[in-house]
């Protein structure tokens, strides 16, 4: 089965931005490669099921969570978060010995915890994932095939997950043109809290002050590119947002803590009017976004852990 | 001389993003309508001089402030916020009657300080303005024509303003394709503390923060493109930056610590567990984000006064 994943039968739990996108690029992938890959779809709204149809992105859909499973080489789970527990338990039931589950939740350790207490004994078909890509839009309307194209994505796989079915998953995730990393799930969920929660709950904090502020009609309509470009984030999908937040909640109290700090620092050197404070500290952020910017060009796809990094 | 501006002599004072992107875009513009401009181009560094002039951006070149602003109808400083005043110093001696002043800096309160005392009585002749473009790089090579089109021009003018002064100087900027606004000084300032300010402190604290932090590197290795976009503005030029933060000292404190009172309350509802309150939070935001995304269309360029709104 290892390396056949995409050239087998898989079935997409959820199709909003991301399963849809998975789909469109699964697509894409086997076009390319002629291979014969079949795609079940299963969404609990019928309406994206037939837009699913409609435009040709899966080769069934099923509505019954447990049928969408059955004899699939592998099953992607991707639901919203808070979705999840639940979704395992109706499939798990009907979960052969030999077929995979992968997942794309954003935050890793709620996740873990759910699916040992469901898989069971199950446990080490499961591999923990998360793709590092989205767009501040939701929904199947907004999926397109190259969401993964030079993006990573992170597996968590713990001490029970076997490692040939990581290999598996990773295989899939390069047939779509992401980059794979391995990860500790609490260093995952670190670092995500870090790179990308704390920014969504800097972003939603701002605007909303900005729209509560007193004559906040004038306030917002100068703001300048930058302002659109800081809080493009603050149109992701609220609920969504919300059930990452509280998931995640002791890393991400952790860094809002940390931010809370280093904000302080700012401000009290503005205060004191500081100069060479203030300076060290905007070279230093200066430094580092010109270094990430540097980074983020096009790198080679592959397995490497860092889990001591 | 009123509406002439734009067919007469303008010495530009730095040449720098703002100050070439405006020759760039009075060029084009005289071309569109073909009017007799004649450019003068004013800087300290001799090298951006012949920039200037290799580029074809102005139509003399002079190095001496005292002689660039000899007999032209209008002169623009594009200097950074700290060398306004000298610069105002050393142009007031032979600055003529019909001659017009405005500037473009990102704090207004400082530079009309400034202005009174070292115009003394040709303060009817200065219009503090502001245009709010700009791009997170700086330089004559990063200047472009299409800089100010569709973006906001504040104007500030203060009592002893000549109001035909504005009236010119508001023609200067419709030239460029900008949409002019008039505000008072205070609001002015309050306004750009909120919106472009504090998000560049809040930008620059982030990322180095998380440049700072323990294995930073896989931090911002996998931060994902909502990081990239956010952040973008901590490229910007830190001394740039250490000049606008502690011009506007007074109002981005304010608004650095209501910031500091809503990020607390989005963290205790999280500390708390309370789904409503977070989910409340994050709504608004995206309500105010996605009303500031459909404001930003292309709308009429007219002066019309927020004094009041």
């Amino acid at each position: 089965m290892i390396g056949g994943v995409s050239s087998g039968r898989i079935a997409i739990i959820g199709l909003g931005l991301i399963g849809a996108s998975l789909a469109r690029a699964l697509r894409a992938a086997e076009r390319e490669r002629a291979r014969g890959l079949s795609l079940v779809g299963c969404d609990q709204d019928s309406n994206v099921l037939q837009r699913a149809r409609e435009l040709g992105l899966v080769d069934e859909t099923i509505d019954d969570i447990g049928a969408a499973v059955q004899g699939v080489d592998l099953v992607c789970l991707a639901v919203p978060l808070r979705e999840t527990a639940g979704v395992l338990e109706r499939l798990v039931p009907r979960l052969a010995d030999s077929t995979l589950v992968t997942d794309v939740g954003s935050v890793k350790g709620t996740v873990v915890e759910d699916a040992r207490a469901i898989l069971g004994p199950r446990m080490p078909q499961f591999v923990p994932g998360h793709p590092i890509a989205g767009t501040e839009k939701s929904g199947i309307e907004a999926s397109f095939a190259e969401l993964f194209k030079d993006q990573w994505v992170i597996l968590t796989p713990v001490a029970e997950t076997d490692p040939e079915a990581v290999g598996a998953v990773a295989d899939l995730w390069r047939q779509v043109g992401a980059r794979v990393v391995v990860m500790e799930v609490v260093r995952h969920d670190q670092v995500l809290a870090a790179t990308s929660h704390l920014p969504h709950a800097l972003a939603y904090t701002l605007v909303q002050m900005l729209a509560q502020a007193p004559r906040s009609d004038g306030l917002l309509r100068y703001a300048a590119g930058g302002l659109a470009d800081l809080t493009r984030i603050a149109s992701s999908s609220p609920t969504l947002w919300r059930d990452i937040f509280l998931a995640n909640r002791t890393h991400l109290l952790e860094v809002i803590e940390r931010f809370e700090l280093e904000l302080a620092t700012l401000r009290a050197a503005i205060s004191e009017r500081d100069q060479q404070q203030v300076l060290t500290i905007l070279e230093r952020a200066k430094a580092a976004r010109d270094a990430l910017a540097a980074e983020r060009g096009p790198r080679a796809t592959e397995i490497h852990s860092t889990l001591g990094g």
